[in-house]
């Protein structure tokens, strides 16, 4: 479905009459949104990368049926959470088979003079970890910054 | 342009001629929106309890008459903030009879051994703080996470 | 109001004759959204400030030609990055300069007795950093706590 033909023509009280003149696709707000989130992961302290992969489990968990699209985007010091030497690798290679996207900010790399050879063979890159938090809130995904 | 006239359909400077042919609500964009914050305690952090518990304050004089729908919502660390001994509890027990509510998350109690005999009792639960922080957000609440 | 009679007139695959009809401007929602994001700062932590300052260089820069509007906020501990005597105040200056709006709250100021000759002179003012946080999800700005 197209972004226009989710968007809604709404003609409160009148929906009826005007739908059997015009193509009306049903409104979007009026359905539940889709489950998707973005964490953020900007500080360095693995006790928070833990809690926040238990996040991830514990939302899947809790949307049950329902499905979660999922992705967490690092950047500043938290990138160091996706390095190939992090103390919670072998949890993020878990949580990429499950179906979360996780990925390093490239300007954050650059800074720190890393290369994806440094990285988790599993993850993804975006070239801007800020530029990608924008864009997925613009895109009505959830934003949560444990 | 104006914000009106980069509002939907939007029937800019035709909504009388619309109006007199279908029953038309105005488009939602151009109405206030409804104060509705959720606020996330993940800290485990009486110095930021504190602050919390002031922005949530300031938010309430802040928007004066207009009101303001409030909800807090501990996980993580941020869940000692609501047991029965919080060095914040008269401030939650206030905020509670101010009209905020206050929830915890049943997750983070059956990983620390907690039950409702261990918390404030003026608190309510959510089955997945994460799971309330996604679902607020899509239903148009905003997001503070101090 | 029901939920969808808040929601507006859009009228997909109908546009055309609709538009014979009335001046219809363009569904917001169908165009990309615009790049509008707001940064709270909330911590007392010169290496975090430097980050933020980054972190608005590098989404300006990432979205490139698409342009993207940007404010700060500051309260509660984090409006002392705005202090007349910040260790990043030359970082402030440069970004006001290059187009970010840097608001301090005033609730802040107020609690912590300062008035804006103990500012950076650069700095404007809002009334509650909380009510900004929110007011600006409302009107659907990105929200970033770095």
């Amino acid at each position: 479905m197209s972004t226009i033909s989710k968007r809604s023509l709404l003609v409160a009280g009148g929906a009826a009459v005007l739908a059997a003149v015009l193509p009306v696709a049903a409104p979007a707000q009026a359905q539940p949104a889709r489950n998707r989130a973005l964490f953020q992961v900007t500080d360095n302290d693995p006790a928070r990368w833990n809690m926040i992969l238990n996040n991830m489990t514990n939302l899947k968990e809790g949307v049950g049926s329902e499905g979660v699209e999922i992705e967490l985007v690092a950047y500043g010091p938290g990138l160091l959470m996706l390095k190939a030497d992090s103390p919670v690798k072998q949890r993020i290679a878990d949580a990429v088979k499950s179906g979360v996207k996780v990925n390093a900010c490239q300007n954050t790399m650059n800074g720190m003079k890393l290369t994806p050879a440094d990285m988790q063979p599993e993850i993804g890159y975006v070239p801007s970890g800020v530029v990608e938090v924008m864009k997925k809130q613009q895109q009505g995904w959830a934003y949560i910054r444990s």
